[in-house]
């Protein structure tokens, strides 16, 4: 048996830095999305995944961490879009409680609504907001798996102070599944 | 706006990898629990923070991967002793999917019942068993939140083809919860 074990690790891509310095923010809540669907487009056409892209920012609409779908490129299952972004925004700010961080209150704005792993990690991770952008049925339509939820979906976040905006610019989140799915991306 | 964002890393730490080094195997379940009880109280004696730990096995009863909550001491708040365990599997087996790894089928094995971010991560990692210790119940009177599970909590894992096992050595893994709460240990 070894006792040297791989340490974890997840690394934002080049192209991401390069694509989120590109807007210098602040940013309000459809040009973060636009952010996030642009890193959901970098992943898709550099073929490294699924089209997911989300951004962390923080009460004065400044960018603290963008999230891109890292499940291919980094072979771990945990690192869908969001659970990147929210855990470069800890490392950035030094903890693992968001909602005690510099520019607290932070909002995650995510290209698609998170599945059940993502939105199991939400109320751990101290963001006190979440936008959408694809629904869910948008997501499970292109054949994507968002796992079981709780009742409520989405919802439920706001029974824990959480505050939800859905729909936000959700036809072309919605496209950008589409073209995945047109493409024949893989479906994992 | 920096470029330069940090990269998300976890390490096993040194204890950790010279505790699991003391468990040759093949390991069954309950010596596989031992060890995952193991690993809990070491991050709880350390004051590393919550006791749970975990372990991956394969079909031979090798240890594939242990993990153990780095929470604070990371600073991840996604970084629950599951997530670790199927995180460093997939590292040292090359893919972001166990099922289709060296030696699966894969089991995890968990101290606690998975918490809803867990409970939702497990079938995207691609085990096949999962074998727990506390009851929700247990973990949830010390004061952790376990979160908002779908319904039927661990039990729907099984709709998904994934076998469950329910209270290896509960007793033992309540009674670490029951500690940490007794020595007035962190919640979070």
């Amino acid at each position: 048996m070894t006792t040297d074990w791989p340490d974890i690790r997840v690394e934002i891509p080049p192209w991401a830095a390069e694509l989120v310095a590109r807007y210098p923010g602040p940013l309000d809540d459809a040009t973060a999305m636009g952010v996030a669907l642009a890193l959901a487009r970098g992943v898709m056409e550099r073929g490294e995944g699924g089209p997911f892209g989300a951004v962390v920012v923080d009460a004065a609409g400044n960018l603290v961490a963008p999230g891109m779908n890292r499940v291919l490129a980094a072979g771990q299952s945990w690192a869908h879009a969001e659970m990147v972004a929210l855990a470069v925004a800890q490392r950035r700010l030094g903890g693992h409680d968001l909602a005690v961080a510099p520019g607290a209150p932070l909002t995650l704005v995510t290209s698609g609504e998170p599945c059940a792993m993502c939105l199991g990690a939400i109320p751990w991770s101290g963001v006190a907001r979440v936008v959408a952008g694809a629904r869910e049925v948008d997501i499970t339509t292109t054949g994507f798996d968002e796992g079981d939820k709780p009742a409520g979906g989405l919802e439920a976040l706001t029974r824990r102070g959480i505050e939800i905006r859905r729909d936000v610019r959700r036809a072309e989140a919605a496209r950008l599944l589409a073209d995945y799915a047109a493409a024949g991306g893989t479906l994992y």
